[in-house]
């Protein structure tokens, strides 16, 4: 794929979310949607939709609308949620052993295979019947298993080291926990979610109205 | 405010990020930094971090740069953060008690009030010397205490109802961890975490490559 053929981040975060709307149609068995039908509820213009949607193909009918199941199917392979995932977790405090209880995103394909700590307190103690390990045994636990997504949860000062070690063995996808930016080389993806910033744009969003009027 | 004249949430969600980078420069004891600098740090170009910082107001000069701890300070006017918020979260599972036991947001000013749940097992069990009460006590709790922010970490099904109780009391900023669009008055911020989605982000560009080459 060239660079050019590269869909634009804001498309790529609109699809979990058809990808949502679209399971709870299924859930209520609707079969089928008009783009119109389906903008009310997603809150995207039906020709938004429709641009969206043109990007990975040709969905839809003229006069019929979508087939529900299909384009969840669809949304599902483009999500790579067709495949499975092994994940690890690295870092097992609050928002650590949060994500490790998560157990709703097996369903998707990620499946939780170890979590690594370095306090001597959590070693040895099992989370959905996973034992958590010391970290000093990431580098040899990545040796010799296949990690898909390592998912980073430790404080910020120890986010890039455990970023290198996971880099140096090879691994491709990051889930940052930690309030920092990483450095990995571009063939490295990284999703961050940064609870602190989210929480300041709340608070500046509570706090706009009075900061152009004073 | 017009409505005109409201920041674009592209603005607005860069704002916390220039806000850690200073804060990791004066806890480095930098001063000043020019634009060029900053850029190099942060990621942006140095236009975007002129045009950004624009829209509310007259930082940095010409040739000096900025004044680290002032743009620090300003940047957290601009947030709020010099502001105390009271909340609460309702909802004390996985992600509930995740974020209670994340004491670093005190110190921007979100304080921690009162934790809820509708599970026996759970209620009167302390996290952070906070007891969570049973939900049945939210809308009576909310009749007596002034909340700014309620964070809702119960499942997906139940998370409208605690909104529709939250906005008859009158809260205007909720933080949403529940993975559901929530129907709110205009006049109600809502701030989403969905988790899910990140990682649905993070798999999709692990497979992008393959999905246009096939």
């Amino acid at each position: 794929m060239s660079k050019d053929t590269r869909i634009s981040m804001a498309v790529v975060r609109r699809l979990p979310k058809y990808h949502r709307y679209l399971g709870e149609l299924l859930r209520n068995d609707i079969d089928r949607i008009s783009s119109k039908e389906l903008s009310d509820r997603i809150g995207f213009t039906a020709s938004q939709i429709r641009q969206d949607l043109n990007c990975f193909g040709d969905f839809g009918q003229q006069g019929y609308g979508y087939n529900v199941k299909e384009l969840h199917n669809e949304i599902s392979k483009i999500l790579g949620l067709d495949k499975q995932y092994n994940t690890i977790i690295i870092g097992a405090g609050n928002i650590g052993q949060a994500v490790a209880n998560y157990s709703s995103f097996e369903k998707y394909g990620f499946h939780l295979k170890a979590i690594f700590d370095k306090n001597p307190k959590l070693v040895g103690i099992k989370i959905r019947d996973i034992e958590i390990q010391d970290v000093d045994e990431l580098s040899s636990y990545l040796d010799n298993n296949k990690v898909d997504i390592a998912i980073i949860c430790v404080p910020r000062l120890h986010a890039q080291s455990v970023a290198d070690i996971l880099v140096s063995k090879g691994i491709k996808g990051i889930w940052n926990f930690a309030p920092t930016d990483l450095q990995v080389p571009d063939d490295v993806i990284i999703e961050n979610v940064h609870l602190s910033e989210s929480l300041m744009t709340l608070s500046y969003r509570l706090n706009e109205r009075n900061l152009f009027e004073d």
